[in-house]
């Protein structure tokens, strides 16, 4: 994985450019506290209008994209990141009905999730908040500017979008139109703003910017996540890397085996919850391994085995290397190995899995609990396909990346995951007695 | 605040110390992998086990802590600090019932926090799992020692502890008797390591074991949280500065306004949800002021005050500076204004509080809407003393520290909050259905 060096620029421009990565963030904090007391309903109202307002300027939207896809072209861009940056008239409408999903999902502000009467009389709540202002780091595709511009602002959070420079004039567009409804709707304009995209720098001060950001997630590729998250000293939420496997295991019904690691591996081999290694027991490899070989084929899918795999599988089997069990392919490829024992499975997820979903296909029920209860993921399938793992199929209606860290959020995050809490008591007049000396204050 | 850097030290053993750090992090990892799976019985045995023993040990500990506490001494430590470091039969017993007491809370692994059928007939659950490997950074208090080991092992964690090099004698038998009973019950000794404490870089190092370590809290004064928040590479969770407030509102009861604010200030004022400023109304200034500054000077207690509150309290005010409103004291003084409005104080909490508590008294249920909405704090009390916002006052039994940043947790933190989640789903096979190529994947 090739970490960023995001550099920083020639002096003066750096700080002029640091200077105003901040100011935007102070505009954002302010308006993240008018934002926090807006109702569902001003907000829903809000992205419905949105989602009208954009469809209504697509050719608007439609004349800046092709500025941006012709720069694009000039510069030698592949046809698969021309197609990413690329917007047409479907698109944006896909855009507005994902504000107007959103709009449609529970507010999660104000959310009471515990309470209590306390022994001696105070009233205790803890209730959802909005974060504040949350920052978002992504790369080419322009959608990702509406969909994380609705998901904040639907729970009440004022957003710094800091995209590709190579999508500046799609999301100044875009972004201008989703400013104009916000003010028409009586919400401070800064809401939502877009930060410089054309030095790295700016990445830089957004993630340093402490005290007046209070997250920044990462939407892109292995390399961007981890130069945001090693770098930020704003918290900052690891997303989207996902090395998955698929374990058969002995008491695997064979044909349940192959469907799901074909649907894992093959049915879009491009996005992250999508399986780079399968483990076959060994057991039952000699029966699971053939077919698995010739069906993979079949869907064009190149498989890199280990000695046992290519002893059954001969020339259609690439030979493995040490790096390919950490490598996430993305691509039609998928690295296999047989292993002598479900802990042997375990323990080779547990070097080289990514912690985000990981799946046995087994019809043993000791085993489906042992793997579930073993593997450290964010997700852990039994005879389901890795790519359930997506906000939309676990119910939350949108996500604004998968989250492969342990705290705050882990797996999809919808709009929950963006807030905090905030205790509220209420007393008469209640104050805490002394405690004794004797034990030392921490 | 002073920000401490962590000096590197000469590169060989700078190397050595390392090395040293990984490998304890590494044997945590493998630790934390059979703890996850404990049973509540068996790790509530455990800490009820190391309890016994502590107090078996007293002479041991004592002789240890002796040791400590007589070089403190030699090397010209205040008596305050000493007092912190100093061990007693009843300070151990003390750490003893801590630990009786976590193994009374109910156990957070396991808790099924939500769950659901899809409508493909997938079972989804999310439940909670151990964060894995929790690094706490503290200094010279002892007690913490067993504090954090017992919180982390309850919550199936193991713990790398990196306390002050003035309590290591103290520590290190405090740790030995711990893994003593870890190993007797069954369980890897390495749940609970004490990590090297004579060099600073040693807390450097630990900070940086991304992906060794899955979190750190630093436990101690602001200079060594912020030390730790801003230069760790694991995800760090900022705890305890309190620049907390008491706002009396125009709509106060004067007595308990006299009440809450004498407790919030000068019931312990060294620790962090002690108040350090009180704003008052205008409208009430003139009939509250006088006996705040009289009770408060009987108190003990320093008032400093903007020139509104010396013209009401004269010589017995000292007049307020700039830098007092973003001074946590820690002691008896406190920073007094005047304020025209309830907004007027919401704004300047927003300026200068930490976001830990804040408190307001008034008889106005809109007043108190409006603060407890508009405030952004972990905690906000209401006719309530902001001694309160305490895990032991919030009935969490115990904490491991108190949040104030807004991501994973905020507030008072307890065992639930010493975990993460992970989602388990049971298909029959089930595989997902392509999507359309319309939309761009994110």
């Amino acid at each position: 994985m090739t970490v960023i060096e995001f550099p920083t620029s020639d002096k003066a421009t750096g700080d002029e450019l640091r200077e105003q990565v901040r100011e935007a963030a102070r505009r954002a904090r302010e308006a993240a506290a008018g934002l926090a007391q807006a109702t569902r309903g001003a907000k829903d109202a809000l992205l419905h209008d949105m989602a009208d307002e954009l469809v209504k300027r697509v050719p608007e939207v439609l004349a800046a994209n092709e500025r941006d896809v012709a720069a694009a072209r000039e510069s030698g861009m592949t046809e698969a990141l021309i197609d990413r940056l690329s917007l047409s008239a479907g698109r944006v409408e896909a855009m507005a009905d994902g504000l107007r999903t959103v709009a449609g999902l529970p507010d999660p502000v104000g959310e009471v999730l515990r309470g209590q009467v306390l022994p001696n009389g105070v009233q205790l709540r803890q209730v959802r908040v909005p974060l504040g202002v949350v920052g978002i780091v992504y790369e080419g595709r322009p959608n990702v500017t509406v969909d994380a511009a609705g998901l904040t602002l639907k729970s009440g959070n004022a957003v710094l979008l800091r995209g590709s420079s190579s999508a500046e004039n799609s999301n100044t567009a875009l972004v201008a139109v989703l400013r104009e409804v916000v003010v028409k709707h009586g919400l401070p304009a800064d809401s939502v703003q877009l930060l410089p995209c054309h030095d790295r720098a700016s990445v830089q001060h957004l993630i340093t910017a402490r005290g007046l950001v209070d997250v920044v997630i990462p939407r892109g590729g292995a390399g961007l996540i981890s130069a945001v998250v090693e770098q930020s000293t704003v918290p900052a939420i690891e997303t989207g890397v996902g090395n998955c496997h698929v374990y058969v295991d002995s008491a695997a019904d064979i044909d349940m085996a192959l469907r799901v690691l074909l649907n894992s591996k093959a049915r879009r081999p491009s996005v992250c919850n999508a399986a780079e290694s399968f483990l076959v027991h060994a057991d039952i490899a000699e029966e699971f391994l053939p077919r698995a070989i010739s069906e993979l084929r079949e869907a064009g899918v190149t498989v890199h085995g280990d000695e046992r795999v290519v002893a059954v599988g001969g020339s259609h089997v690439v030979p493995v290397t040490e790096d390919d069990w950490d490598t996430e392919y993305l691509s039609l490829d998928i690295a296999a190995k047989v292993v002598d024992s479900m802990p042997g499975a375990v323990e080779h997820i547990r070097e080289h899995g990514s912690g985000h979903t990981e799946a046995i296909v087994t019809n043993d029920v000791r085993a489906a609990q042992q793997f579930t209860a073993q593997v450290d993921a964010a997700a852990v399938m039994v005879n389901a396909s890795t790519a359930f793992t997506d906000g939309g199929e676990f119910g939350m209606g949108a996500e604004i990346g998968i989250s492969t860290q342990k705290l705050h959020a882990r797996g999809p995050m919808g709009l929950p995951e963006l807030t905090s809490t905030k205790w509220i008591a209420y007393g008469d007049g209640h104050v805490r007695a002394g405690s004794a000396p004797a034990k030392p204050e921490s």
